[in-house]
């Protein structure tokens, strides 16, 4: 009866609440809220957050997905390429694995078509994980607990790369970041922008930022040339989209990242050079749009740019099964 | 009125949970259970929290406290000697950071008197974080985020590693394991161990190793040769406890390890050579003691030894906050 009489009144806080939300008028933007994540396969989900978080997929037992897409650091590493194995350098930023989900493919030259598809790379890549696909699914073979997880989750316990690159896409699918203060403004709430930051907003669509950052994830959604009016000048050797495609009219086109929680993803571009959001934001504006902003211009851009920081995931640590005697060991070194 | 009720009933289920833990009798055993942590200064914990998984206290911005000391992995690497910048061996295998509040000291040669005084070691030290102290606050007072938490914990705005250290001590404090199988058997459950860990416990016991591996850590408690009856044969070049005091006699005496949560915590000895618990408990039998262990009390031995482990700290991954445009780069490479 108390307990009843509590869940009548939950009840009616969640009702009003549906309410508020619903007397709110969303505005009709070319940048669209970011969706909350809907989980259909939460066990699924907990066993990709333990790979995302396992250095045992790596050769040296040390790097794990999150070590280059750090959770804690709006899902980058915050540097300008990443260490890899064998403190390699990696030759392309690192880009964050916040709403990748709503991304039309994956890595900055889209070679990957899904989450799934991307997964598997830095697993295999000797410049990153070093490690194989083979040994991959022999070291989670070996460890009971992960073994009674896929269990579960693919009704067999004999395990493959295509199950655990599942489970860690389902884990990413989760990884979005909704309730920005934009966001806010865009379903209705005139309060959730300073004044500088709406001016920013207009600034960015009349100037035609929006042409390519737009859809829920203000950018992700297309192939664009970096050095659109002017060369983009870089020491990287990187080609973007001709790399897959292998067309010359390609080279230099790169996917169009995300703009959301850009304030915790630096430092931007493909190679990490723009170290500040005011940096960035003046190169874009002259390269791509031949337009140089004034500093007043650059502040109101950057003060739009920061209201994209929405909430971030929160879970709690995962905890790993141990490895057992049968495990293959991990090779640090050599 | 409604919500009184509720508070009278979750009293009545927390009075029945002491009463039953009353009647339980404990044993007098040379081993006693871990405490549950007292926080007594919770937002110094949660300040501590972050900044234990903060890569920016190392000069790469990669490496944090739980690179080396993961507390998805029982607060260890499970590697041999650890990754330190550059890729740099580490000359020694992590400890847990696990129930580490309970050695007499930090360190495996003892060389730090506390939890404080051991969190300044790794960041300062050019083969793993290869920061300095005063860049660590450079880069900390930097971010208004971390200036708050200190300003509520310390009452003042400007930081030194002497608060970064206490606030990563504090939160180290907190990670301690309570209610293992074993220590709910010390507490009287008749049932909380197999026959087999408890004939390995009765081993443990008469054989011996008991001697040094004892207290609430079982183990952490002295300095012991390791060698005593034959020498130990070692590539390691660590020469232990003489390294701190000087002294001829200290050669080859290292803090005796706590064996909480060993079944997480391999490889196991200073150098990580001993890759599976059975081997550890052989050498440890014939080196320590001059007894060779039958393949069966090994087994048991290992079964006491893996009821042993505990609850591990279940926490939210911190969220940490952003650098700003006169944040100190990182230096990852060169």
């Amino acid at each position: 009866m108390n307990k009843q009489f509590t869940r009548v009144g939950i009840g009616m806080v969640l009702a009003l609440g549906l309410s508020q939300a619903a007397l709110a008028s969303p505005r009709n933007e070319p940048i669209q809220p970011i969706p909350q994540a809907t989980i259909t396969n939460g066990a699924m989900v907990e066993l990709g957050k333990k790979l995302f978080f396992d250095p045992r997929l790596s050769k040296s037992g040390f790097i794990s997905c999150n070590s280059c897409h750090n959770l804690s650091m709006g899902g980058t590493d915050n540097i300008k390429t990443s260490i890899g194995h064998n403190w390699q350098q990696g030759p392309i930023n690192s880009p964050t694995v916040l709403n990748s989900s709503l991304n039309l493919a994956q890595f900055w030259d889209g070679r990957a078509a899904s989450l799934k598809e991307q997964a598997g790379g830095p697993i295999a890549n000797p410049g990153e994980m070093a490690f194989t696909h083979e040994l991959a699914v022999d070291v989670l073979q070996s460890i009971p607990g992960y073994v009674a997880d896929f269990a579960q989750v693919f009704g067999k316990e004999s395990l493959n790369i295509d199950m655990i690159t599942d489970a860690i896409a389902a884990f990413e699918e989760t990884l979005v970041t909704p309730n920005s203060d934009f966001d806010l403004w865009l379903k209705g709430d005139d309060n959730a922008l300073t004044a500088q930051a709406l001016a920013g907003y207009q600034l960015f669509k009349d100037s035609g930022c929006v042409a390519c950052h737009n859809g829920p994830n203000v950018g992700g959604t297309s192939y664009q040339k970096m050095g659109v009016i002017e060369p983009y000048q870089s020491a990287s050797t990187e080609v973007g989209r001709a790399a897959v495609t292998g067309k010359d009219a390609d080279r230099f086109l790169f996917k169009v990242p995300t703009l959301r929680n850009v304030e915790l993803t630096y430092p931007y571009f493909h190679d990490g050079e723009a170290s500040t959001l005011e940096e960035a934001v003046d190169i874009m504006g002259r390269l791509q749009l031949g337009r140089v902003y004034s500093e007043q211009e650059i502040g109101q851009i950057v003060a739009f740019l920061k209201s994209l920081t929405g909430e971030q995931p929160r879970f709690e640590l995962p905890i790993l099964p141990p490895s057992t005697n049968a495990t293959p060991k991990p090779i640090p070194f050599g």
